[in-house]
């Protein structure tokens, strides 16, 4: 295994439970009724504990979007053209996607990383880290070789170690690729053992005849590389995309410099999944920013236990659930660092 | 009736309907999936609509935090004691209280208004509109008389229009008031028709004993009341809270400037339903910003057939919800704002 990678995966630790005490008793001298800010409270606690510290403050979060293309989308998975992955890393970069609004609203830096897409990406802004020029048909063999995988999962690092040396104290990811509903799906189904034809949905649009097909071709192709899939990596390797890859690089590097990470939706949650499988201790990282619309993921969190902070029917990706998140999680630190406690306001008891 | 909120109330009218369809025009030609933003979509559109242009901004949110006592405290329904509402009120002047923490995260200005409460508020920056030190003990007759309701309703209207002149495109509301889950729940118990056993909850936070006690309160309350409440403004009268008329008084005077209104919770909800009584139209000028932890909430938004933006179990009051459901309102709108058209930027269509 590549060394960047194998020494981050082995300096995730877990996160600091003294902390998370420290945290609660903080939340409950505040004037207000014990636990009655609910869910805000949930996120200062996992906040803090994630960073290991009391001080710890939220500043300069950053939204990292991965994009690259998928071989896959030769068998007719998606409503839109593959063309559209360029175009969109053209208009993210310009800043008139979804994700460049809403992370100007969070007050986040956004970067978007060109780490698989089909077509050169010469937009201004756009960071190029290309592995390939997008992954083989996965129903015909493996998406990537293990030797791209590493590459694009060390892109994925190399560039959350940039935000955090900049002094990014939360990373939101998100992902640009048309088609990728379809490996994540794929991933999703190897990693929580879970039928496709249970998970699979629409993506950005199809119709119940297409999404018959997309199910037929993710069981197809995870029984054509049923060889391949017998490590994490592996696997990822076989069903997975490079922006797939990219976000779950930046995952496992964000906790080993222990920052929490706002997971996006359907696509970036595939590469969470895939980081825990890489390193179950990297999950207490990680905040799931919204319940994806996209069919399965409800299954999914479920499945992971986990509660979503937002539930907006929102299915577009790009990181667009993770800038939103990062505003209430952003609140939830304000509150434990600002709000006045009892004594010091001169409030009485109940 | 007093003239100022007779004139808001005829003043009051339904939504533009050819504004929410030029929304919806707008937001289906952005570089995104139709309806991929989900709820951020919905936002928008009732934003735009309530505002009656599609050149509306949203621009200096403004939250308003009505105070008052209730005289039905004598009975032993909440947690806390009464002197903890001028203490609050101190507080969130000072700035130290949640709302005081969430308004500035919101970018909101924050005014607390006095209509009510039992000792006096002399602290800097409190607005003094005291109709009354505390309201009459509604177990024993009507909290109020008519002409303090009106004038309750009235403070909340000019408080508004104050707001409202000084720029505020989009108003929050909120509430300090020992015990006033209690007249809240004997206001939607009659407004709704739902037993008060089934919709009575905790409050800041009282034992199974007082729960049971609370909800003989309440019953015995309306009982008593019952020849009272033969109108919107006589039950209001007989069973509210100065602050609960002065947030109604708010919502209606916002409605009749065609500025949005984001009702906070539990209490909020309370005189937003009143205002519903006293005048249908003004329901669609309103947000619900979040599902309260207190029990019944859901039961009674579900009778209302709405969807709050959020749902954190929360049960604070005070405007916290309402100050984070305004930063997701304000996401929407810059969305339909400031994204790109597909033919801006180039992308092709699916």
């Amino acid at each position: 295994m590549n060394s960047l990678l194998s020494k981050v995966l082995s300096s995730i630790q877990l996160p600091d439970a003294a902390v998370a005490h420290q945290a609660q008793r903080r939340l409950d001298s505040l004037t207000k009724p014990k636990g009655s800010l609910g869910r805000l409270e949930e996120f200062a606690i996992r906040y803090y504990s994630a960073r290991g510290t009391m001080d710890a403050k939220l500043e300069k979060p950053a939204i990292l979007t991965f994009a690259g293309d998928h071989g896959v989308a030769d068998e007719g998975v998606s409503a839109f053209p593959q063309e559209v992955t360029p175009q969109m890393v053209a208009n993210i970069s310009a800043g008139g996607a979804a994700v460049s609004v809403l992370s100007r609203h969070a007050g986040a830096s956004l970067k978007v990383i060109d780490v698989g897409v089909k077509w050169p990406c010469e937009f201004p802004g756009v960071i190029r880290k290309k592995v390939a020029p997008g992954t083989k048909n996965f129903a015909k063999g493996p998406a990537m070789t293990i030797e791209e995988t590493e590459a694009a999962l060390c892109v994925g690092i190399e560039e959350v170690f940039d935000s955090i040396d900049k002094g990014a104290t939360i990373i939101g990811t998100g992902d640009m690729g048309i088609a990728n509903t379809t490996p994540s799906t794929a991933l999703y189904s190897v990693f929580l053992d879970i039928p496709a034809s249970e998970i699979t949905g629409r993506g950005t649009g199809i119709d119940d005849q297409r999404l018959l097909h997309k199910i037929s071709v993710i069981e197809k192709a995870v029984e054509f590389n049923r060889k391949s899939l017998n490590s994490p990596l592996s696997t990822l390797a076989a069903l997975g995309g490079f922006e797939i890859a990219g976000i779950c690089g930046a995952i496992l590097g964000a906790a080993s410099r222990r920052i929490p990470v706002v997971v996006d939706g359907f696509i970036s949650g595939a590469a969470a999944v895939t980081a825990m499988e890489l390193c179950p201790e990297a999950a207490s990282y990680m905040f799931f920013s919204h319940l994806s619309a996209e069919a399965g993921h409800r299954r999914i969190m479920n499945t992971l236990e986990v509660k979503p902070v937002l539930d907006f029917d929102m299915r577009l990706g790009e990181g667009t659930g993770a800038a939103i998140a990062i505003t209430v999680i952003d609140a939830s630190v304000k509150i434990a660092r600002e709000m006045a406690t009892f004594d010091e306001a001169g409030v009485s008891k109940g």
